[in-house]
Formats: structure tokens, sequence, C-alpha cells
């Protein structure tokens, strides 16, 4: 359950209506970046009175939380999920990142408001570093153990959750809702090269592939 | 050769003490970000005086539009000397990766400058933009290379370029100089995967494996 930042409810109704809020929050982050972004620049996209879209947010920092902490949330819950299912980890990898693109892309919209934590005052972005720092040790749990199953290769663990978390958080960088792509398609596609890289096999240096 | 903004020369030596101010700067971009961080404080850090500093930079802007600008040229060149040197796509990505990561771990100490493009005005913003585009192409055209000549495994050449770019300028975000992996280290294990995610063979779909 996601909570509210100054003890609202956040039943069902409110939770839906601050998703909503948050998608047009997201184009107006895009559109001005989120410092220059303004809470009536919002209402006025959302078409609301600023009386109504304060109800919902208090400022600019409780909705740049609420993206991150329920994303964060959400991307926890299927990573939860991924690891009671078992399954071989190149599955898990592909599941677990097609999962978080999912969120990140279509959900959210590429909201650029997932990845904006130094707008954050101090004590909410310790709370959101956590939980990312959380999420980010489940994909490399993955990862580590398809190296011991030998499914992956021999590689830094570390330094490949790296790599994908950035080439899937770089989306928010260049994803439009309208453009070309679908969310699907990219996801599709990130997944499949994000996990190849990955495999043991197909090794280019002869000696290792006559080890096989 | 770079330019300068203001038409001062770009002597060698002008050239160097810019670049020894840019990691200063980096560094205080990484500690109050760029929004935060005061050309004061910039100079304090570089033990420069001011006066000293407005000599060589006007503002901020024009220190991180030198970092984007001098950054994408040396890539650019890097790119251009790979393509005259012709050899295979994976020998010519992977260097251009680890041209990238050097360029941008190393020379510049993880500069976050790299990717404030927002922060910069209109007029400079679309150079930095033509040549980071021009870069983007350098990349997309290798790995086009690759898929045609069956180097590498089809797939969407700019989504899996996009991947690779963001995999790389992330490192920005996480990337510390005094960390406790060094920017060699970093930039041969991304170079290493992100190719291999685009080597053909080692598919696990037996149909696949069966065909070649």
């Amino acid at each position: 359950m996601v909570q509210s930042l100054n003890g609202r409810s956040n039943s069902a109704r409110v939770l839906r209506r601050r998703l909503e809020i948050l998608r047009f929050a997201a184009a107006a982050f895009r559109r001005e970046g989120f410092e220059r972004a303004a809470m009536r620049d919002i209402a006025q996209s959302a078409e609301l009175t600023p009386g109504a879209l304060y109800y919902y947010f208090r400022n600019k920092q409780e909705i740049l939380y609420f993206c991150q902490d329920y994303s964060l949330d959400r991307m926890i819950e299927e990573g939860a999920l991924i690891r009671r299912l078992k399954g071989p980890p190149d599955a898990q990898l592909r599941r677990l990142i097609l999962a978080q693109m999912t969120c990140m892309l279509d959900e959210l919209r590429g909201s650029a408001a997932h990845a904006e934590f130094s707008a954050l005052p101090p004590r909410l972005l310790r709370k959101v570093v956590l939980k990312r720092d959380k999420y980010e040790r489940m994909m490399r749990a993955i990862v580590s153990r398809g190296v011991r199953t030998r499914v992956f290769r021999k590689c830094d663990p570390k330094l490949v959750t790296l790599a994908m978390l950035g080439a899937i958080n770089w989306t928010i960088k260049w994803f439009r809702p309208d453009g070309a792509r679908g969310a699907d398609e990219i996801a599709r596609e990130f997944a499949d090269y994000l996990v190849r890289g990955l495999k043991s096999g197909g090794v280019t240096r002869k000696s290792k592939v006559a080890r096989r």
C-alpha cells in the first residue's frame, strides 16, 4: 500500500486519481523540466482547479515522491513474485525487465520524475534510496544466481546490474508516449538485448568455444 | 578544435586549464547538483579567485557547454578514426564504448555535467544536440553494419544503440572517481556486456540454433 505523505487516506479512488494526475505531471516535467514545471501548469493540463490539485498533492515534491514510491513498490512486488515462482534466471531476469519497463514507460508514461532523486528533501530521498537499493539487490541476486548456475557467463553482477538499470532508466530521457515505437516493443527489444549479454555460450574467442 | 563561447583563444594552455577547472566543477555538480552548485564553490575547490575562474568561464552554462562540446568532439573524433580503420563491427563497437567511457569516467571524472542538457540555453543546446545525434548515428552505423554482415544478430539498431548509450550515460549517476572499481575496469566490463548482447550465436531457442 502506498503511504500518503500527510496521512490522507489512500483509498482505491484517491490512488487512482493520484495516478491520473501523475501522468499529467509527467508530461509537464518532460516538457518544462522538473525545476521549471509549476503546480498551476500541472493543474491546468489535468483540467483541475489548483485547489483540487492541492487536495491530492501538496507540492511538486509530493508528486515526485509518490511517483518514485509507487513505482518502486510495484517493481519490488514483481521482484518478490518472480523470486517465489522460481524458474531459470534468464527467464526471471527477462520478466523483471519487462515489468520494470512496463511500469515506467506504459503506466507512468515515461515519467522523468522517476529518476529526479536529487529534487527530493533528504528525509524522503532516504526512503526512496532504500527502496531503490532493495530493487537493485533483487535484480543483482538473479544475475548472481545465473552466474552460479552457469546459465550466465562469469561477470561482475554489480556492474552488469548497473548497466541494465542504466539502459532502462535512461529511456525516460528519450521515450515519448506518442513516438514511433510503443512501450511494449521497446521493453521486448531491451529485455532480449540485456539478457543476451549475460548468456554463457556464443563466445567469440575460439579457445572458450572449444572448451564447451 | 574546441570553440570558445566568447571568442577567447583556446590555446593549448587555456584548454588545459579549462579541463582542470572542469574536473573541480564536476565534483561540485556531483556534490550539490548542477542547479545548486555556485561559481564561488567551484572557484574555491579549484583554489582560484572568482576573478580567475571568470577568466576561463563566464558562468556555469559555459562550463556545461564546454564539457559537453569537448567530450562530444573527442568521441566523434574517435568514431571517425574507428570508421577509417575499418575492422570487424564487434571490435569497432568495443573500441568506441571503451573510448566513450574513458572520456566520461576517466578524463572528465564522471562529470554529471555531460548529461545535464536541459540546463543549457536553447542556442547552445541545439549545437550540443546536433553533435550528440552525430555520435549516436556513428554508433548506430556500426550496429547496423554488424547486423548486415551477420556478426550481430537481427535487432533494432536504433533501440539497441539507445540501450547502450543509456547504460554508459547512466554511469554518471553512480560512478565515483574514488570508488571500489576503477574507470578502466568498469569500461571493460561494460564493453564485454554491451557487445555480447548483440552477437549472433549463443541463442537459447533450439529452433534458431538448429537453423544456423
